[in-house]
């Protein structure tokens, strides 16, 4: 007989990395966490009741993160729904409340470990509602797209990219998208998760989101 | 002898507006606000302790909102310092950590008033951190720009938009930009409080933001 997840697999990507990263730690911040319990890779960032943040696998620039809510949401508009009286509606009415205010409440936490980890003073917060809107994936996210400084040239050194030295980037959504290599996005991941643990033990201690 | 706001005017179009529209009423919808305290006029949609909204005065199309926090914070990056021990700074932390709170719970809320009043289903919310990121007035805010269905021909019925029937709109950034016409505003705005109030009245009563 099949499991409930063999008659009813999970057709949102960000559902899936949802499901395989459930939140583990009490900074919210993985502390390793494998990039293989999904495919393609997911290099984890971030792991709260609420919310998750990961990098984009085409980035726009390097360092492209994604922030999205745990549970499946299509659009903004669905978060925060008006409530009725019954008990079930106003119950799920506060927890997207709750995971509305998680995504504000972490874009500046994510934001400034991006800058710090890239070096970059400048960045793109975009989130997409719909088609018409060049949404891809029918899941809240929030793109974080650094744009890093004209006129330098794109460089690496020992193979990897530096990304203190990027050249500039092109308008949005007219940038050319490459697939993120794997070893690449491992390490930044890293990185971004130790600078987000920072950010979380020096801030003042009430989130609970 | 010249004022206190003589000697240090303040520069920020935002600032400016914050200031000329403080938080009046319980449900943070303002009744009927004059659009010409400032210059130019302010089409205001919301006035919380923590945020307001008000239209794009250079729509990129009909029905551009901007989403701002009261206080003055340049990028998001500003937002939710970490604190140290002193007891200013960490009172400037907590104030930073719900504002950002504020933006993501407003940002559901004014999608939705915007959606029911334009008739749009698609929407991009964008928010630009820095001059190389497009960013004009250095004060956090987050643009909601519909998205009309593409192919529909762009109509006006009694010399005003016809939300419902505008025609296609260009890749973001590139879209024509003209200056809001202050009559349309202000209807257009009215329709956006009433819209956001019945949100309100309707929503899970437990938000202080």
């Amino acid at each position: 007989m099949p499991t409930i997840d063999e008659m009813y697999p999970i057709p949102c990507a960000f559902c899936r990395i949802s499901k395989a990263y459930p939140n583990e730690t009490t900074t919210n911040v993985p502390l390793s966490p494998d990039p293989e319990r999904v495919d393609p890779q997911c290099h984890l960032i971030l792991s709260t009741p609420l919310v998750l943040a990961f990098l984009d696998i085409m980035p726009i620039s390097p360092g492209h993160i994604l922030l999205t809510t745990r549970k499946h949401y299509r659009t903004l508009g669905d978060l925060y729904p008006a409530s009725n009286q019954t008990w079930s509606s106003r119950r799920e009415a506060e927890e997207a409340r709750d995971a509305s205010r998680a995504l504000g409440e972490w874009l500046p936490i994510v934001s400034r470990a991006l800058c710090k980890v890239t070096g970059i003073e400048d960045w793109n917060v975009v989130q997409n509602n719909g088609e018409r809107a060049a949404q891809v994936v029918p899941h809240i996210h929030f793109h974080l797209i650094p744009r890093y400084q004209e006129g330098r040239e794109e460089t690496q050194r020992n193979g990897r990219t530096d990304w203190g030295t990027l050249k500039s980037w092109k308008m949005f959504g007219r940038g050319s998208r490459e697939d993120l290599d794997d070893d690449e996005g491992k390490e930044l991941a890293k990185k971004l998760r130790d600078a987000i643990r920072e950010e979380v033990e020096s801030s003042v201690p009430t989130s609970k989101l």
